[in-house]
């Protein structure tokens, strides 16, 4: 907390930086979406589904009040991807400038990494992580497009159609917006596993988070001998982590029931995907409410913990929910500290790990009764719709479009938690303290 | 932290004291209750059903797999009675004791209230702090139950009938066992508000905790400029403002369902008694059933947090939830420690009051996905099932008895690890871990 105390004594601090991003990008994202030549004429366009649909894009949910492919013309498609591709890099890009730049407490090693020094705090250094970031995400993404376009020529006769498929997709994927063209995410490719297999790598490399993926190229083509840093170690190893543990536990709880008659190929590849895209992807190559409710419940479970920090995702994060279970393990052995990889761990993130969770928990809980109150769906699609939003996910049990106004300004408010993440959010609510010069006596309460 | 790890240095740990105690009382109980006096002979007794019953009486719980009523004779009641006195005041005492006399860094004050001193942490303290909890505990009840007794002669003509309802009414409440003999909890009593308020009195007197008790009586009997200590006001202030919250909630969320038409005061008693009966009473004066689901929802979070420490309730503990609260408020305004009332509090009671949290969710989180997957109740029924073991409360939309094996051994443990407490049940599942010697370099991690 030393830091963040530090930090306010900035002009622009990290919260007022990102939070201020959010709502400039939201505000041009309404007006862009109702210029006239962006939706049919037909539509429906009320104030509220114009915020939800904006918030929906900027924080890369996938969530949406209205139909998509009913309210927007070919234009207007294009320029939700292009807001998409902004949100989501947009805050990825602040995210990272604030861990890296502001903390003045990291290595010299990981400034290097990403070419920035002790002065750049300013906007050349900004610019400069964009454009390191956009290069490295649209390179993915060509990359992508061309693997999936040249693969999708067996599904498309016409190479032009076969390429804008494959291009969006990946975009999509990368991402992790969650919409599509097909007009039924990825159903159509239930089956075809080497799509989904892109598509799970995409998801993935969209929200393992900036730093390792510059850590990663770094390994890669130029030092063989990089030693990953703590972050990207834990980072990676929760991200794969809940991608197995995910892909069993739907297994496990949908075994006598959805996968009850499939072919342990096709179980195996619905539940990995499934599993994949509640990190924050929000595709599906299945309609969700055919798993039972444990598997929902489960499922609300993994959006809730959500993707990496810096990345297009949303949560509480991989490291909050690593750095949660490693200290719990640690403190029911009466542990003083937490050692990870031969280095210890900072107890003020620590701290910050358990009230993340925490808030983040009483956030969703709250909005559960809330809505409870107010909408008439069951429990389970209340509580997915919450996890989805808060998680940035963007999967949902079909309750969006009949929410009432008060329900869709939850949602968006859950939506805007998730993306800029509880630290951030937690922050831009409180008021700068005073720190007291004199000291109290201590004095012990009984917990728990 | 220090001090959990010192006090793993005795042979008897607080954990190791706590769950000896819990299963030497769990065992006695289940031969008890299956002594042939003490049930009907036409009655159904199978192992899960004596294991769940004494669980939930040694845990002061109340719920049950079987009906009370039809199961045991007259003698079995005295039984059930007696296991439900030393169930809610033996573990009252040891955790009072372990937090008294191993924590040594207590002031001499607190030491001096409770008669014992540093060299007592031996049999003859115990045994002067049971003999202290039992003679306060046993005035409570013998007091409630004369103010019943005597209301009572009013509803029975007959005077014994009238004490009888009235003793038991009151160990009943005092004890937070939430057991009756009108076969109906007190919906009879519905409308009479004096008897709900006396139980109201009663069920707080027995979950505000026994150091609160013994402050009260020092301020009232001996000394009137008596300074109360920091956890006396804490959860004294936390356990009243949950009552006014539950209340103030309860009357908000069905105020267009359950309350639609009645008047004002009906309507309060109603919200407050259910308010109250949360904390970890059990009592109702209403099916719970007729409320609506985000009613019911609140009530899962307010059985979550539970009664204060010390005390014969379960859950978080109030104190927890206070300290998670103002810990997060802080947090957000960048404060480094948590001054309250001219006191600083220890940072590893904030950290305790953190862990207990979230562990308590993962558990009933954990517990709610597996109950979904093997019964066949709706989410909403197994939540509150969930809530209401986890709090020690015994409130049920009546799904107990048609629980699965699974799913009653489920619940069973969510009452042994509601009433021994998260801290005591993370210090018994953790080893000991010998601190290393040497010190990794510190490394940050990006959090939420
Ligand atoms: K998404
Ligand atoms: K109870």
């Amino acid at each position: 907390m030393r830091i963040d105390v530090r930090l306010r004594k900035h002009k622009l601090s990290p919260a007022k930086i990102i939070v201020t991003y959010y709502f400039i990008a939201v505000t041009v994202s309404i007006l862009l979406l109702s210029l006239p030549l962006a939706r049919r004429p037909e539509a429906e366009w009320t104030f509220i589904d114009a915020l939800f649909t904006s918030v929906s894009a900027v924080s890369v949910t996938g969530l949406s009040t209205i139909s998509i492919k009913d309210t927007f013309t070919t234009p207007g498609y294009f320029i939700l991807a292009f807001i998409l591709q902004f949100g989501g890099i947009g805050i990825m890009t602040l995210s990272t400038f604030v861990w890296l730049v502001l903390r003045r407490r990291i290595g010299l090693k990981e400034r290097r990494l990403i070419m920035t020094d002790q002065n750049q705090s300013n906007l050349s250094g900004l610019v400069n992580l964009l454009k390191q970031i956009l290069i490295l995400i649209i390179a993915i993404e060509i990359a992508g497009g061309l693997i999936l376009g040249t693969y999708m020529l067996k599904y498309f006769p016409d190479w032009q159609e076969a390429y804008l498929h494959g291009f969006f997709a990946s975009v999509s994927a990368t991402t992790n917006g969650g919409f599509d063209i097909t007009g039924q995410s990825l159903i159509p490719f239930a089956k075809d596993y080497f799509i989904q297999f892109i598509n799970i790598l995409l998801l993935t490399l969209g929200a393992i988070g900036f730093p390792v993926l510059i850590e990663l190229k770094t390994y890669l083509f130029h030092e063989k001998r990089h030693r990953f840093t703590l972050f990207a170690k834990v980072t990676s190893i929760t991200f794969l982590g809940l991608l197995a543990f995910g892909t069993i536990g739907i297994l496990l709880l949908d075994s006598q029931h959805f996968f009850k008659d499939k072919p342990w190929h096709e179980s195996f590849f619905y539940a990995l995907f499934q599993s994949s895209t509640t990190r924050s992807g929000g595709l599906s190559t299945m309609d969700v409410a055919q798993f039972s409710d444990s598997t929902l419940l489960f499922m609300c479970l993994l959006m809730f913990i959500g993707a990496s920090p810096s990345s297009v995702g949303g949560g509480i994060r991989t490291t909050t929910f690593a750095l949660n279970l490693l200290f719990i393990y640690h403190f029911a052995r009466g542990a003083k500290s937490l050692k990870l990889f031969k280095r210890e761990v900072h107890e003020a993130d620590i701290i910050k790990s358990l009230v993340v969770t925490i808030v983040a928990v009483m956030i969703c809980f709250v909005s559960t009764i809330i809505l409870a109150a107010t909408e008439p769906f069951t429990l389970i699609e209340i509580l997915f719709e919450v996890s989805s939003a808060f998680g940035t996910t963007g999967l949902s049990l079909g309750i969006t479009a009949d929410l009432s106004t008060l329900g869709k300004c939850i949602i968006i408010l859950l939506m805007f938690i998730g993306r800029i993440g509880i630290v951030t959010f937690l922050l831009m609510m409180g008021k700068k303290e005073i720190e007291a010069n004199y000291k109290y006596p201590t004095e012990r309460i009984i917990i728990g």
